[in-house]
């Protein structure tokens, strides 16, 4: 992460909205520490009521410097953008997935403050909280029951963000056509392996448990296949006497 | 999501080695049912201990049909591919980061089964248990402590998967190089446009929450520019009389 910029996520603020569970403002709270996030805002909470929830390990600086507010529309009102998200499809309103809504983020001049909103966690927003923002999305599921839970949308959410920074989201592309053996099957070989090399003192104790962790990291990693294992067998039976 | 071809989630088996809390239990099953993955598998942890912890909301169906083993090589042993998750660098193994590992997996034929370890919440996966598996993943975080917590590290995985399954993760391109006004402005500028269209009579009291509504996520979606705003406000100041 370059730090000599600004850091990209300055720009970001969680804004949670009437949260009913204190554990959960410390979960989020978590979520922002671990994906480097640092502005949080609450809205129909007060400072005393969430003093050290136990599920905020390692994040107590951010609850210490959250800002709290009786309104929403104070909560928002510095902000360049209001992203809102909502769990369901909203009338009247129109949603965004995820990614899209984390591209549409990063189309706009970073100088723009970006405010994410998250709702109580029984009601979601209110239609009115959503009129509050400018875009909404929501992160897709597998089935409408049950929906994520307060903590799991931002930190999915806030997840997505981090990954997409600059230096993060490398993706290396590898090919690997056959299906590689089950992992019993792996698992004999790489001991079939082992043995032979402790035949040809090629392991010993004093580096057995050194040697014994670099073979498994290096024939886990070739994701053995039927061919490979043949190939392997046969190098490590025919191979001559030691010297 | 296409039904009528096998679904790519089914070739997924998520591995909780030695999980501790109960609770964490609960919320992994939930995160595969927000998710849609359906196989658990729990070593070092037995059925009955495991029974209904509160968190499994909508999820009980996973516990239910979760297998439950003493060793970790029983647990793999019919799978194609071990991955394993490690908030840490460690010592002759390689790691991943989470992107290229997902990269990684869908880089094998759909026949492999491919099973995602997680380690207890305090030890993560000792040594003995990352050389059960192919590949090592780490989820990147923004500072080193933190790490994220065992339920966390569950979902974000499962969803990194969800997402780029067929049928997810579109993205869609959109710049906007101005810098959206201060959502307060934004605001003011919609209610002042609310208040020409109910003096025009366009907005009354049988279409009010409606039509309220509806420009809301209108003018919300521009993002309005100061620029916007001018033109905005020019164009309902100066438009003729109604009728």
């Amino acid at each position: 992460m370059v730090r000599k910029q600004p850091d990209p996520r300055e720009r970001f603020v969680v804004i949670l909205v009437r949260p009913e569970s204190v554990e959960n403002i410390g979960l989020a709270a978590r979520a922002m520490k671990n994906t480097g996030f640092r502005h949080l805002r609450v809205v129909g909470r007060s400072k005393v009521e969430i003093a050290c929830p136990r599920t905020a390990v390692h994040a107590k600086d951010i609850l210490k410097e959250a800002s709290f507010y009786s309104e929403l529309a104070s909560a928002t009102a510095d902000l360049n953008l209001v992203f809102a998200s909502t769990a369901k499809p909203r009338q009247n309103y129109s949603v965004l997935p995820l990614d899209e809504a984390v591209s549409k983020m990063f189309s706009f001049l970073p100088e723009a403050r970006i405010g994410l909103l998250f709702g109580n966690e029984r009601t979601g927003l209110t239609s009115t909280e959503l009129a509050a923002s400018n875009f909404r999305w929501t992160i897709p599921q597998a089935s409408r029951q049950p929906s994520y839970n307060l903590a799991a949308a931002v930190l999915i959410t806030l997840f997505e963000v981090f990954r997409r920074l600059p230096a993060q989201g490398v993706l290396v592309g590898s090919s690997t056509r056959e299906v590689p053996l089950p992992r019993n099957d792996q698992e004999q070989c790489i001991r079939l392996i082992i043995q032979k090399l402790e035949e040809r003192e090629f392991i010993h104790p004093t580096n057995r448990r050194h040697t014994t962790q670099m073979l498994h990291d290096l024939l886990g990693r070739l994701a053995m296949t039927d061919r490979d294992r043949k190939l392997l067998l046969a190098m490590f039976s025919h191979a001559g006497p030691k010297e």
